[in-house]
């Protein structure tokens, strides 16, 4: 059946194939141009994808085919076209260009040009950069993780709830909060919503808050942004063990469906997606003795009790090639709403995930104290304002339950999945130490 | 078939139905009691429902049944029972108590009683205020809500992105931000992240942004939070008249997710969700000039060019049964980059989405100014710090386009939703002035 060819189907590039040999009509951005003679190339980006349309002087009149000669990278342009089967165009389809609309003409000084540039000046032109295909494929596979984390809490029965970020005292000690003034009274931003979640789960069993957290972060590390998201689910009655056996299936929740929904943006930025498809539960655990044990004979040098740095994350990770589980830290190197261990209190039911490829931590997590006694101890061990504190105590005084959570890095997770050097590809307006604009 | 009594099935109130006549655990809190002599009903709840669980002295033995007795509200236990049909029980099954242990006892202070409390007595004791049923519904809802945005976003091919809350410039002026120190630098926290939106659709056509957004409002109003939650799509290429359709189907999109999954609680907080099954598209639309003109017909003094109030919003959309949109406001009290009205540049295309019943204006959106020189006009023109937007011009320098976009305050259509008086009951931990805590 032929359609005639008055009719103009308007499409996004993702759905050509289903139009060939019909007209139709494209709206999108000019990212690049060859010329050969009689004929131009114009390589269409649209934000579903990218397009090759073939224009001749003969299709498309004198005038059309001088402009498009003419024309700057990053123009705007509603493209009418004829689409052809080619396997050589990439995505196996081009556009035999009939008509063109341009909508706005790009200054020739389009600052984000095909060749390399230098990372302060990408940063610096982060909204322009975005534009970018590579950029492009980094940020719709962070939209996939987040709406996976999302759909997998979900199935599980975990309610969204949203944890204030305006808050009147620190999660994790006050050296990294940025400051907001109140109304006269100093707020801080939020480093994590897990004490309301805590709150929260007395409600309404499992719980998740997801959004932005803080850090004033002073060193510049490839791992480190000042801004980043966070997945936090929690839920009553969870012990340790389960714990770990939700972030397991989260993850390769996750990583199926990255691979199920965004096989050509890993393979397009360079990601060979077969160092993902192993990446299937059980995960490998070991405890941190165990881990400092392996360093020491690794002949590096850390003594017990010692936090571990990246160094040390990267070089245990290095011995797997799934994330592994390295639990039960000491006691007095982490947070202070930590469950001690019944055999060993010396050491908490908690947990870091490394990632492997020396991309660190991806989730801390743990059972909570939910004795009053012991948390009323600890609070006072960290010289935590107690006052602050009441209404969390509250939780150990009505109903405590044992319950377990844990965050996971939106940012540290796409850059382990997508293979990247730095966080600062992760989101799509990095912070970090100087840097707040654009 | 009989199940022996041996098999316990561990579940949650919510599933209770699909074990009739088998033994079940639950794990929850003690919401009530009731004793009648040799009977206790114990009412239990887990986050998933309420479920009426019935000891008998005998079945349970005196010393369980004493203890039972003096239990106070709040304690959390691990009951087990045979789950018995019971039209008169809430959800219609009862549970014939065999077994309970007490996780932890409540102790007897506990602050939210049965009975009536002030509301900031009730604000103070969010923490615990959150586990009362209408409460907890309120949270399912607003869970709802929020999934069923990001939803109808990814049919409609929109693409999630995360907006930077730390910014250095204003989108609306900077009477109503907070500041916060960005290591010696003044910051401010983000009312919108449309600004941002407006780069990233030229990277990925559609996109949405879904975060926190600030507003240091210094009224106490019933529909004023400091930190709310807002959705806010933006896509290119997209006109004025397209951008109302979609914020008609997103709205009714939101109203049957909630009518689907959620009626039980609508009920339960007492809204007759037959106020809600008629909001259908299409909604009606009248300019602000028509508005106007309604509102001196109904003899309330307003001239031409003043902005709406509260009671104005109140009056206009208490003529109709659905939301209704008002377009085509003065220029001159709208945002700085709403494109003007071909025919009337006097106008805007903008428009506010009123909510019916009083609960004022729900979203706010409009086509946005693309042409270069008219933005550099606006922006000179509401003395804004052109050296913060020239990346938002450049917006307008490489490929522009037309585009629109909208926000849609979480809290304000949950408010609607509900039937609630007061945003406060909205969002977990709801900041306003003089309200940093919990």
């Amino acid at each position: 059946m032929n359609t005639p060819a008055e009719t103009v189907y308007e499409t996004t590039i993702s759905h050509i194939g289903a139009y060939e040999n019909k007209r139709v009509e494209l709206r999108g951005w000019l990212y690049n141009k060859r010329s050969s003679g009689k004929i131009v190339f114009v390589i269409l980006r649209d934000g579903t994808g990218i397009a090759q349309c073939v224009a001749s002087q003969k299709d498309v009149g004198e005038q059309l085919f001088a402009w498009l000669n003419r024309l700057n990278q990053e123009s705007s342009l509603i493209v009418q076209g004829i689409v052809r089967k080619d396997s050589r165009a990439p995505g196996g389809y081009e556009v035999g260009l009939t008509g063109c609309t341009i909508v706005s003409e790009a200054l020739d000084d389009y600052p984000i040009s095909l060749k390399q540039h230098g990372v302060e000046f990408l940063l610096d032109n982060r909204h322009l950069w975005m534009r970018t295909p590579r950029q492009r494929d980094i940020l719709m596979i962070r939209a996939e993780i987040v709406k996976a984390c999302r759909d997998f809490l979900h199935s599980e029965g975990f309610v969204n709830v949203d944890a204030p970020i305006l808050t009147p005292s620190a999660c994790e000690g006050t050296t990294t909060l940025f400051s907001a003034k109140y109304f006269g009274e100093q707020a801080y931003l939020s480093q994590s919503g897990q004490l309301y979640n805590e709150a929260a789960i007395m409600s309404l069993g499992k719980v998740y808050c997801f959004g932005p957290a803080f850090r004033a972060e002073k060193s510049k590390t490839r791992r480190h942004l000042t801004e980043f998201w966070m997945v936090e689910p929690e839920a009553a009655f969870m012990r340790f063990e389960e714990m770990l056996g939700l972030e397991e299936r989260m993850v390769c929740y996750i990583i199926e469906s990255v691979l199920d929904n965004c096989e050509s943006q890993l393979r397009e930025i360079g990601r060979d997606p077969r160092q993902l498809i192993n990446i299937k539960p059980p995960f490998p655990r070991i405890t941190y003795t165990e881990a400092v044990e392996m360093l020491t004979q690794k002949g590096i040098a850390i003594t017990w009790g010692e936090d571990f740095g990246a160094p040390h994350e990267t070089e245990i990770a290095s011995e797997y090639s799934k994330p592994v589980f390295v639990t039960h830290y000491p006691t007095k190197i982490k947070a202070f709403y930590m469950q001690p261990a019944p055999d060993n209190p010396e050491t908490v039911l908690g947990a870091d995930l490394l990632a492997p490829e020396g991309y660190g931590e991806i989730i801390g997590g743990g059972e909570r104290i939910y004795d009053y006694n012991l948390l009323l101890e600890r609070l006072k061990e960290h010289n935590l304002p107690l006052e602050e504190y009441v209404w969390y105590l509250d939780l150990r005084k009505y109903g405590a339950v044992p319950h377990s959570g844990f965050g996971m890095g939106i940012e540290r997770v796409l850059a382990w999945i997508c293979g990247l050097e730095h966080v600062r590809e992760t989101i799509p307006f990095p912070r970090m130490i100087n840097r707040l604009r654009p």
